[in-house]
């Protein structure tokens, strides 16, 4: 028996999500069904984040125990002759066999991609949230030093999360604007359900002047999903990097 | 009565091609459907490229005739309306009445797009061939330069196409790497059916080190489509810009 650990990546325009549910397509079904194929044997993967439907990921996580003779790092190739062309698995290696993606220190970095142009550019529909209002990057830029910290972010997270605590350690928050692309970077210790779609909708709400920068330390005060702004839309997020602290480069 | 010219930008995945054809979907049907919704006009557009089945455009032209009061350089919003969502004119304007984008002098700029990384991004899926293969991009440009000038492309053409002469100006063919992606521009006053696919297709071969790049002249004068490689597959194919030269920054 051995462990292995998965590098994913998806688009998540088809998917109901990552996480397993009946009746809908997720990309924990998707990978399932590759190991069944592989190695004959029915398992349960233990993902990284539980991203939600639309949602795409270039490193999101995860690990399934095995008997199989395939080597860890040979897994990524022999899985990807199972999957559908929209998810890949990027790499594998063997773990620690008490190893889990959620419950060790990791770092996860998300992007949040907005589209302000006149027009939008249909290449990219399913990547960028689409606004042709104009976005105050600056003021943008000023509410995201709000975020950055250790803060108790209940303000920032969709009821129906089954969490011990809300608080949780924002290393960076990354305003920039490239032509007329708005990409917000957000890297931390872990994230709340929606929270990072929450936090890209306020940010949205600072950048059409509606919401004053300043007013960023008072919403993470109110400890109330109604003080932030809205969800932003899912396919404008994408699960950048999911870095296990303690062993950096494994993947 | 006045002649409008469109800019279509479209993903070419859902579509077999730009050109209209019974029984499957077309962005020509598409556009000429989004006419009528706007305008309750039938007619027939007049397109400047026909491009394949999976083929992509930033920067596709096509004009029609239209008695609506609506002005040339709003369709573009009316239209955008009543299209679906992978298919966009970006920009629209009034043209003399004479005006045919495909009986004037025009330079169009395509890109192939190839990754050879080890996997591929599926976030990137409809819009790069992928090889595993590695391929020698400076063998690549060297049989690149052959290919440029003004020369008898029928070596480069697909049985099938209805042209008076088979003769073209290649203006420029660049091969760059950009980490693991390969990207091929070509840039010509025009191009036969299935020209820039069977020109990557030649290059890959090089690439491969299948071909030398010191083949290319008798390829061209041989002046048989069996001369010259495979045709490179659809989806790593985006026309990026259809200017008009004698129009520049029209539209």
């Amino acid at each position: 028996m051995k462990r292995v650990l998965l590098r994913i990546a998806y688009e998540g325009t088809a998917y109901s999500g990552f996480q397993i549910q009946p009746n809908a397509p997720t990309i924990q079904e998707a990978v399932e069904e590759a190991i069944l194929q592989v190695t004959g044997e029915k398992t349960e993967i233990m993902g990284g984040s539980r991203t939600d439907a639309g949602v795409h990921a270039l490193w999101n996580v995860a690990v399934f125990d095995t008997n199989s003779p395939i080597p860890g790092e040979k897994f990524c190739y022999a899985l990807n002759g199972h999957l559908p062309e929209d998810v890949r698995i990027l790499a594998s290696t063997e773990v620690p066999e008490d190893f889990h993606p959620r419950k060790c220190d990791s770092t996860k970095t998300y992007r949040y991609q907005i589209e302000t142009g006149r027009i939008y550019n249909p290449l990219q529909k399913n990547f960028y949230h689409f606004t042709y209002q104009g976005l105050d990057v600056e003021a943008m830029q000023k509410a995201a030093k709000y975020i950055e910290g250790t803060h108790d972010f209940k303000s920032f997270c969709s009821a129906g999360a089954q969490v011990s605590t809300t608080v949780r350690t924002v290393y960076e928050v990354k305003v920039e604007k490239e032509e007329e692309k708005v990409l917000i970077t957000v890297k931390g210790n872990g994230f709340l359900y929606n929270m990072v779609r929450i936090i890209a909708g306020t940010l949205m709400e600072v950048g059409y002047g509606r919401l004053a920068p300043e007013k960023l330390p008072e919403i993470i005060e109110a400890k109330n999903r109604k003080a932030a702004g809205p969800t932003a839309p899912a396919k404008g997020l994408i699960l950048l990097q999911y870095d296990i602290d303690n062993m950096p480069g494994i993947l």
